[in-house]
């Protein structure tokens, strides 16, 4: 049995995920290259040292960057805030180590766009990047991407997709780093709304050209865990519509203080002879619709996603027993490791990667212009 | 028992609606004035007579100018294409006859201005006007502008509003005036987008003030009844994000080839305590969400508006019993004889009117510039 | 144009109900025979003379007697409580007179076993009698039987039908007539447990050949109007399950404290290559399952029963705008009218009237029995 | 750090699960006690072997007798199918061991009975046993049964119950041990029935006194996996309504020919005062009726069980985090080892497991006599 030896930096909700899909893509998935879970890097002894235990990594590295002179380290797992991402990503593949790195793949176009060079450069020597759209494998999505691939919704004119969250509807709130854009970027843009163009650009298959956008910030100041207040410098909320490559025009809402949505990732598609809806909070369930059929008998069929004829579903349980959130990592696991053994080049790119920044900068000109147009910069790249 | 004589200038579909209304206003509602269904106007005497048979009418005109002249007639009701409804109800404001005018107002702002003109010196007479946004009158978007009017869902921060059909998905969907900019004006914009318009204001009590808006066209040529095709001149899809007075961030979209989608006008608002949601397709359910509940139990409420507490249904049935689309004209024809029993002004007044043609044109403006802002001119008017 | 007049008997709930549709039957349907509302029958003269007046009829009767000697009365339209109908019904049948009565059919076996003897008696002279299950005539429910009818699910297995409702939950809601067993025979059971007992009859093409049955009163004392309080001796709710000469398995809930569920006539029918699902709160959806569908894409399909293909609703308005609960009295008129003029039996008839009382009368003795099986006696009947 | 070593006895389905929620409950759940994953027992060495290894079992069993006899096993999870409950069990608690037995907890009454008294010697000594109803432990259902214990919809009336899948509804799905009354018991009514049954005692916190009962096959023979066909000797569905000892009314489907719905455990209950609703479907959501609510904006709430403030879910991710089937399991290891520690008794007890044994054995009954009456027999029991 062949194995890869992992080694991730971070340790907090996303080293927390991804240490429990590296811990289940063995039984479950049976991937052609096992896991073994060596090392984790994080800048307290203590506080890694602790996680590490939890977690089930076997050893600890207060530097990360010693985990790219290991030789029982052959895949570097980001996990840190997005602010890290551009160095460790770089560095890792420049030392030869396949890289999973998270969403968004950069806090800037430039940072993005030095990675995905790092990444071509690495790709020549048979060293594979990925980055973290982890909802693209949620097996609803991957069932949409494929129909839509199938044509059995026609040529796609309409995108409609929010990221609705509420988290930050009570002003009582307290402030955190995610509110101060010196250190966060954006608010809801970069966070949800990220997943929202990655994942419409991943079903459709287009890629976004030009975006006009609005921001806005509805609580201004936020409570200090230790008292006083701090200043949200970031949006709560962000809108933009868009045209694409393939012709459609789209609209995006990333918001936190939607009240009552707690995770509502949700997403539309309309073509010229089907159509399709999905909402993150019903996870398991695909609404497609076939304007083939007879006008009788037509309309939004409620797919129950956990059949073993849809993605990753058939590796879990039998049929109708639902997946989580949690379930997509795995899958994720799964699909780069069998890239690595494959020698082939795993999804989503870097360059996707990249593409879903260059769009989030363009809402952001574009909210800076007071609601103007602007242009998407930038060749579509990537293997969206 | 009072009367006041009807006089009705149109016959197809709103004409139908609206005969149906005057039928049922009685019974169900017994309103302080008793409407007389005196005369039909229509340009062929022949099929004027027969519509008059069918739909209950007493005489027939084949000059809408002769209604104004009869003293039988004390409300015109006008249900003609958007392009007549200046001149005629201009005149018939200025005779001295209260005036019910179908929606959209106009075919353009200075139409609508000139209407409002004429429905302030008739109101100095005791003349009233009322434009037709019916959905007003669905009993659950009654109760949500109610509910937002009482705060329970605190300070309006997002609007999301969709009016999705899809009777021109097909491209064999054959052409027809709706699809000529010179008659219509506009296509799903003017149309449908309209009354997304219109409820948003309406509910939430804000008014748009600027947008960013991109329209398109899907299919630029279809099938001539007689033969040969025309060329399509108006949008099929219109997408805007704009600003209210009130401080949200609101997005629209109005479509006929949201494939699957039959008549799904569709909006949620989201407040700072608590958010609303609504869709046509299901219209005796409202769903509300009080954010000031227990975290464990809170969530968003099914509400069926089907019960006596509720606006306009305790007029009908027991609880528990449907209405359908066409009650939303009853619940016009009782409010408007109510008011002019009162001597008080109905609302939608013809102001609401032009309000929402100003932002029809803004989003003309945005979409002719690629995209860009355009402000909607205009200070704000009317009983919003 | 051939005209039929119509004589109505009690001008409740049913009676308002039954005179929207007569008013509203020609325009939309214009049915072979134009109806006349030539007179209604109330025994207060002062109380249907108002109603008269509210409802469009010409002319008041005290005693409905009198409308059969009427030669302007053609048809007889029984809307009177359910002890009076079995009288009314044989003497207008007898008289040569049309019926449409509503349902239940009668208020014991032996009464409806007379009717119908009535019935054959009429009908060998051309004169037509209908029982108003009124829900067959929803268009979603119309179409349920037309895809059960064309094979599209295959041979059924299950049915599980609830009639849930909430009006008497709360133990201080007043005491009436309907909660004296003299009076109302039953509850919940012959009240809504009939409606759901013929839908599921119509919709599968099945009778039910027996029962076990358990009823209960949750609230045993009422407040009366006037002081003091009433003892309840019907059930609040029945369940019974049971066979039908089909060889479906089903289940029946009729129910007035399903706190919270406002209307829920729900239907649910299993079939070996197919299944439909249907609630009354939304009552312009059809809920489809085509199991010979491709298992990728197979699921429940949410049909909007508003298009021009589906029955009734194309007489109506254009696609995509909802009916409600009236709209299903004007459709079995409309059938009624034309049934007539074709010398056509219209359906349901009192033989399928008699069926259901047949299955209330099997539920009844079981439930007295403990629970115990009770066969449904007699042939199965009628047009079901 | 404590530890408690398991044993587990069997690796198909079920064993898969508990490994996954016994690799899963240190790192979620931090529990008192840590367990080990100490040995896995199964027939044949070669595929025990391979299950330890893919599982992460750290040695292997041929005999489960040898995991009584082991000092570093303190636990016996019990997988196998039900006809070896009792025997290793009864041992089991015998021999000191711990015991967590998988449902339904035996095949007869009989069984069941002797395993609630081998329970009781043990519990006398300090040693636990739990059965493992995991339905129990969907977030949303714990929370149903806490609203239910807090009064949140008053006196409980009615319960619903229905248990739907379809995998049995192609004739040519092939005949597995499952279809075997020999080997088997029942069918469904066993395997799902079982479901239901605990589920609604443990909701509502009354047991079920007494049923009438259906049970029937669609389905009485299919293809044998190496050629010819078997004789179906189970029950494809069984339908069943009761009475419980609280006074509500029950009743309960289970059906594997459900055409279209995948693994449907849907409940409803009403009170006195408020509703509940559930869809294992849907797992995520619990839906909530308030009846004390204003009548105007009262609804069933669709409440997203995914927040900190929500039974288990805090232990998982940040709030809006979908859980899936398998968190259950999870969810059953942390409250049994906490029980442990506690010294306490965990829940559902063997006696919970023999008042479901006692129900079903009724539904037998009653479905043998043809429908009739059928009390349940002995005393409730149990911690329900």
């Amino acid at each position: 049995m062949t194995t890869v030896g992992v080694g991730m930096v971070g340790h907090a909700f996303m080293g927390r995920a991804h240490s429990q899909a590296w811990r289940s893509v063995g039984p479950f998935f049976g991937p052609p290259l096992t896991p073994v879970m060596a090392a984790l890097a994080g800048r307290s002894a203590e506080r890694a040292g602790a996680a590490a235990r939890e977690l089930g990594w076997a050893s600890v590295e207060t530097d990360w960057k010693e985990l790219l002179r290991r030789d029982d380290v052959q895949l570097v797992d980001i996990c840190t805030p997005g602010d890290g991402h551009a160095e460790i990503a770089v560095a890792a593949l420049d030392a030869g180590k396949h890289v999973l790195c998270e969403k968004p793949l950069a806090n800037s176009v430039a940072e993005a766009e030095a990675m995905v060079a790092a990444a071509e450069r690495a790709r020549a020597r048979g060293v594979r990047s990925m980055v973290g759209f982890n909802y693209r494998r949620v097996p609803a999505v991957a069932l949409a991407r494929d129909l839509v691939a199938e044509g059995r919704i026609g040529a796609v004119r309409h995108v409609r997709a929010q990221y609705l969250q509420d988290w930050l509807t009570d002003p009582e709130s307290p402030f955190t780093w995610r509110m101060d854009r010196d250190r966060a970027g954006s608010g809801a843009l970069g966070d949800i709304g990220a997943h929202i163009i990655d994942t419409a650009q991943f079903i459709t298959g287009h890629a976004v050209t030009g975006v006009s956008a609005l921001m806005d910030t509805f609580v201004h100041e936020r409570p200090m865990p230790g008292g006083g207040t701090g200043q949200v410098t970031v949006d709560d909320a962000a809108l933009f519509i868009g045209r694409t490559d393939g012709g459609a025009l789209a609209s995006f809402e990333a918001t936190r203080v939607a009240t009552g949505r707690k995770n509502a990732l949700r997403i539309e598609v309309s073509g010229s002879s089907g159509a399709l809806s999905f909402d993150l909070e019903s996870l398991n369930e695909l609404w497609f619709h076939d304007a083939t059929e007879d006008a009788a008998t037509a309309g939004f069929r409620r797919i129950v996603v956990t059949e073993p004829v849809h993605p990753y579903a058939g590796h879990w349980w039998p049929p109708g027993h639902a997946l989580g959130y949690e379930h997509t990592f795995t899958h994720q696991m799964a699909d780069l490791l069998t890239a690595i053994a494959d020698g082939a080049d795993p999804s989503p790119s870097f360059a996707d990667g990249l593409q879903v920044q260059r769009v989030l900068d363009a809402v952001q000109r574009s909210a800076s212009s007071g609601g103007g147009w602007a242009a998407v910069e930038g060749t579509p790249v990537g293997s969206v």
